[in-house]
């Protein structure tokens, strides 16, 4: 088989929940954040895994997310819809029973019009500016003639990875204030808003990477394994040239073992020569640069040629990758590719 | 609607595929490489309109990939599997009629013992260091007692993009040195290789980036356009930051339009504030941190708020776009993600 295996551990990610909940201030509901297919690993399966750990909110980023999700869940859980409401997605929202975090003013307005008994979500800017309604506008939809009141007012911290970052408190100072008096469940805190106290924690946490084994959920269990098939060894010996470019050659007799993966399974060109592999522990670096389909690995300190090697396991973290890469693990994960076998494994 | 949409144009891609073959060397076979689901585009639909055309071998760089080609065209094509024979695909090589690319002694040997009549295609190593026999392994394959022969010869240019590098000369030579007086069909060309001459072409060549648009076809008709919806459209003031880690701060007033895509779709993380879009024409610059699922743009400079921004298209070619992101357009095209509602026109 030349097809590389993709081992999701879903009992790890069941339990990084549940230690995210333990997490939580007493009272507060704990979410799952599974947008873009749960982070690449499949949103289908691992939402049905935290159904059964008992989580029953859950958060997208498109109604089509929400709609898939719907289909794989059943009808009793929550299901929010992060990037608003557009009215031609109403059709997805009826159906599926979609809450619309709105956004802004217009958006709350059109889904009330539509859906004058539905529920909806609303979405503060506190300082991000990215999503969500400011103050004025805020005030507009608080002061607007009775009708169907938000079941959830949330907002999306910029700087929770850096605990000591001042927008944090100038953010949570925004929020209480916009929200002060309103008799409604809220909710500020992802996985990073979750470690700055509980003071962030409101009625509602929306963990998303500390569920997948991401920083900051520096307690997380590791939830992806990768191991890539060697589909052919040789001997390249001092003067000769691997890869596109010719641009890694040989200064001493080199074994060379040809990996079956390469950048078109998210594993970025630009790790080139910088990428190192396990094989039963022992580090192995990549050589050349990464093709398409390929990888080539410097194997010369093993004992023997191996069969596969590992780029994702107890050797190496999405965030160790992510370091390479002058990313972040949420990049890692969200970036593999279709081609892998998923194997979801409960060990 | 919030999901962003990408166009497949399929008859630019036949033309590529046609201007190709034109460039080919009379009685020269041009076949089409569909590896990666076609680069990312689709391969059922790209193979389907390549049939069409005319093509009628195809390249794929898994045994699974070339299942999923078999199911698509049917019967009639040849397909060749890049990553050689292992044992352990011959149930598909067998039901899929596939025909694998050996690299080793080794693969030959195994396929000729479990398929003693079945088709197998010969890689050889000219250079590249990568996959296929090197001159010696190949001589105990020639010499073995007969056998069913190779249908196809091939070996792969490190350095095709670099006319001027003289690798290309060296593999082309060692090529015909390998092979001289075999009587069998031989490849050594896939885009690049084609543009360096009718010496390279043999009896087949076989495009990839080439027939998707991508360099170094100079003469390619563009085949994606990526339209992401503005989903929030906010004035920020000076002094007032956006995004993640609020890196970034406006110096004046700034109109932000937030787009409804982000590294989850393959826009990378790094892209960062060197990414441009249009808006009929008019280049907006993001600002700030690319996220999950959103991207901050600053589009003051447009008479109005637009309702969605192309990241590729006429404006920006998928070489312009990998420029920016120090790789190149094949990475562009196969980190293309899954959220996208894909659209394959004929315009």
């Amino acid at each position: 088989m030349a097809r590389a295996k993709l081992t999701v551990n879903l009992e790890a990610i069941a339990d990084n929940w549940r230690s995210l909940r333990r997490l939580s201030r007493d009272g507060t509901d704990t979410a799952a954040v599974v947008k873009a297919d749960a982070y690449g690993l499949g949103a289908a399966e691992v939402a049905a895994t935290l159904l059964r750990s008992g989580a029953r909110i859950y958060f997208v980023a498109l109604a089509e997310e929400g709609a898939q999700l719907r289909h794989a869940l059943g009808g009793e859980v929550e299901i929010f819809v992060l990037s608003g409401y557009q009215r031609c997605d109403g059709g997805l929202v009826s159906s599926c029973n979609l809450i619309p975090v709105t956004n802004s003013a217009e958006q709350f307005f059109n889904h009330r019009l539509d859906f004058p008994d539905g529920p909806a979500a609303l979405q503060l800017d506190t300082g991000m500016n990215r999503l969500g309604m400011e103050a004025e506008e805020f005030r507009i939809v608080r002061e607007a003639p009775a009708g169907a009141a938000p079941i959830l007012v949330m907002s999306h911290l910029a700087c929770a990875d850096e605990p000591s970052h001042r927008q944090n408190r100038s953010q949570l100072e925004e929020f209480l204030s916009m929200t002060d008096g309103m008799a409604v469940r809220r909710s500020l805190a992802a996985t990073g808003g979750m470690f700055l106290g509980q003071d962030f924690h409101f009625e509602l946490c929306r963990p998303g990477i500390g569920l997948y084994g991401g920083l900051p959920h520096r307690g997380a269990r590791p939830v992806v394994h990768l191991d890539i098939p060697v589909i052919q060894v040789r001997d390249v010996q001092p003067g000769e040239t691997v890869g596109y470019g010719a641009d890694w050659s040989a200064n001493v007799p080199t074994r060379v073992a040809t990996l079956s993966a390469g950048y078109a399974d998210g594993i970025f060109r630009l790790l080139g020569n910088r990428l190192t592999f396990h094989a039963d522990g022992i580090p192995c670096r990549a050589i050349g640069r990464i093709s398409m389909d390929l990888i080539t690995v410097d194997v010369s300190r093993l004992p023997k040629d191996p069969e596969s090697l590992q780029l994702l396991g107890q050797h190496q973290t999405i965030d160790d990758l992510a370091d390479c890469a002058s990313t972040i693990g949420y990049e890692i994960l969200t970036s593999l590719g279709n081609r892998y076998e998923r194997v979801y494994g409960i060990g």
